[in-house]
């Protein structure tokens, strides 16, 4: 089969008339499958049940060192479960505050923090007159929403195949005090599923930022998230941080949402020895302290990280196969059409599918129509701005295998119409 | 006996000599108790035990409008807690957002909300030269830590035997558009168990503040905490804000902490509609969702407000022995010497004693000193500093009643010779 690029007007009429026909059909089953984001299945949250078992109206609530879990205090959590994160983050855990049930409100509070009260003595970002900010894109919508929320300009960073580009960021925050941070997402990336390589975490770690308060919000959100046997590492950002003579530049987080329950886990941020009195300052304002309970239950769930692991992979088992199956049928429809790209990714919960400029909005328009919720096109751009139009993110975690099929079956035939469309439309 | 006051020097010193006999014999046996905050004893963090059998490996975890628990979403709370919090709250379901397991949590974020955001189409407090804040006093120590972190004035409020001073709040926030915010805790108020009059509420609903940005900030903290059979009741200040044409005005607050476990709860937000949707706004930023697990188990284990009422009396069983003992004590050692008052609280979680002007910094150093610490003399006060110094805050729930009356015992004694210290360096 001749790529679409290369067929005359009269061929691209015709082919398109046939996927017409085939998204009609799909139209006409009433279908309503949602792909838009990326939450764990049914199937996967019932991996986890046994938590609850560990927990009854007997057990005994102290944890190892004495602390009652059910009371207040123990700002920095429980020690299970500093260790817990801490492996799970590897780091080592007393570089771990396990907070609440969410890192995105850690990432939240911690970007508020800066914003209100200021980083290692400097002023604070809402006095200042312009904050800017890195995004390496695409990226995680929910990153770029806090950014946006507090007004900050959020400068596009390019990503290539081990990470943002480098060169960039380097010239970017050394002459740039403005500039105050950076989202990243170091292992199997929202939503390329792209791992840093060692050179990249390295030069992040070696940044010499104008400013004295930018910091590296390093969100290893699927640091265990593995699909395949092969487990891909990265470098441990707070320990080169430290070698390179920049121990303040980090705060990691990381949370158990894609390991136990979205948002029924909990969450963890590390970071060094300054920027965690600093922290504790703001905290203990904050609050007393944090479920203690859902730590212990967790922490004696999982009594070390390779009991993660082993979990790691159930997860695993059930992704896997949805994973292979949307990249079997993009090869299948999209390839020899030379209908734009996808990413195969290792790990984490997204497939990215880039496709022929202009085309993202149309394909997500079209496969709304057939009843195939996307995440909008867009969505993965600080602004919901792609420049190229191009990028979709694909989320196939929640449905079921089968409803999943269809989803990237009418997905296909809605990226086949919107090429063809575009083809048509230039040779007119 | 005679009152200290009426005692000549050589009465006051032989006293003392016989006080200090007994204070060194407490000292000898090298106690060490602790009465310096509100928490929860072993025995009532029992009381919830079984809140750990609702849910199990086997349970459903869908709410009743078929949320699913334990995935992401849900931004208000699933509606079983909504519903429950209400009760708790004494308001419509509809006004409560549940959050996570810190009420104070919440003020804090709500505080910050204010300064980040701002209220109402208000200038940020960020950006304002001065922000000022009412605190009624003596009042909740972490309260006051909230907005003197964020460097608001905090200017005291006297307490009277039904509220605050609503003459001197009215005064106040008609004239000074820089005063943003007021702290209430309107029943069982911390630290003197003092419940607002249904005038006080009104006059509150009422206010006609000149910043369109100031809101109340009402927690709810102790709405079933009774002693007594007798249940007292305060006005529902959301409505009586809607009433007043004010409805804005308030944000009140709640969480279990003090039901099932402190720090292992669900806490919630209660306001009206436009100040819900502008709080949304932020929060759909700040975080996917709370744990709606805990929400569902809470929701589960007390089905009704009758269950929570139930279960609060178990709570009063354990509480009123020590709450009894301790103002028994006061009683026969301090009421006959005329040695500062104290309250006796309906209920809450706190004694507050007023001892004789110029004594309470002293009396926490000699308890301190004999093994029993207390909240610091001044910690109910704005930058810890009470005008009198003769504040102390007393909170007789954490120790074993065996205990709490060694403690109560050392503290009479306490009172005592700083009273009579006092009294003799008068003379001198």
């Amino acid at each position: 089969m001749k790529k679409y690029s290369e067929l005359s007007q009269d061929e691209l009429i015709k082919e398109k008339e046939v996927l017409s026909n085939e998204y009609k059909q799909w139209q006409a089953k009433g279908l309503k499958l949602d792909m838009s984001r990326g939450k764990p299945s049914v199937e996967q949250l019932n991996l986890s049940m046994p938590i609850f078992d560990i927990l009854d109206g007997k057990s005994l609530m102290r944890c190892m060192n004495g602390v009652e879990t059910r009371n207040y205090g123990c700002l920095e959590g429980i020690v299970e479960a500093q260790h817990l994160m801490s492996e799970i983050m590897d780091c080592q855990p007393e570089q771990v505050i396990v907070c609440g049930n969410s890192s995105l409100n850690i990432m939240f509070d911690t970007v508020a923090r800066g914003y209100m009260f200021g980083f290692g003595g400097c002023t604070p970002w809402c006095k200042l007159e312009k904050v800017k900010w890195l995004c390496p894109v695409p990226g995680y919508d929910r990153h770029f929403a806090i950014t946006q929320h507090f007004g900050f300009e959020m400068i596009n960073i390019p990503m290539n195949d081990d990470g943002p580009d480098m060169d960039m960021i380097e010239d970017l925050v050394s002459k740039d005090d403005s500039i105050k941070g950076i989202w990243c997402v170091p292992k199997y990336s929202n939503p390329q599923g792209i791992v840093y390589s060692d050179e990249v975490v390295r030069r992040m770690a070696n940044l010499k930022p104008a400013a004295k308060d930018f910091r590296i919000f390093w969100d290893n959100a699927y640091a265990v998230h593995h699909l395949y046997k092969e487990k891909c590492k990265i470098l441990n950002i707070l320990h080169e941080c430290e070698e390179a003579d920049n121990p303040s530049l980090v705060f990691e987080f990381a949370s158990t949402s894609k390991i136990t329950f979205a948002g029924g886990g909990i969450a963890a941020i590390a970071c060094n020895n300054a920027n965690r009195q600093e922290l504790k300052k703001t905290l203990t304002v904050q609050t007393i302290g944090f479920d203690k309970i859902n730590m212990l239950r967790h922490a004696r769930y999982f009594m070390d990280v390779e009991s993660v692991d082993e979990h790691m992979k159930k997860h695993a088992k059930i992704l896997r196969p949805k994973f292979e199956m949307v990249i079997k049928t993009m090869e299948r429809d999209l390839g020899d059409a030379g209908c734009g790209t996808w990413t195969s990714p290792k790990g984490g919960y997204f497939i990215t599918y880039e496709a022929p400029k202009g085309t993202a909005s149309r394909i997500v328009e079209l496969a709304k129509e057939a009843g195939v919720i996307l995440t909008p096109a867009g969505a993965p751009f600080p602004y919901h701005m792609d420049p190229n139009d191009s990028i979709i993110r694909f989320a196939p975690s929640l449905p079921p295998l089968e409803e999943l099929e269809q989803a990237a079956d009418i997905f296909t035939v809605c990226a086949r119409i919107a090429y063809l469309e575009k083809l048509i439309l230039a040779k007119a």
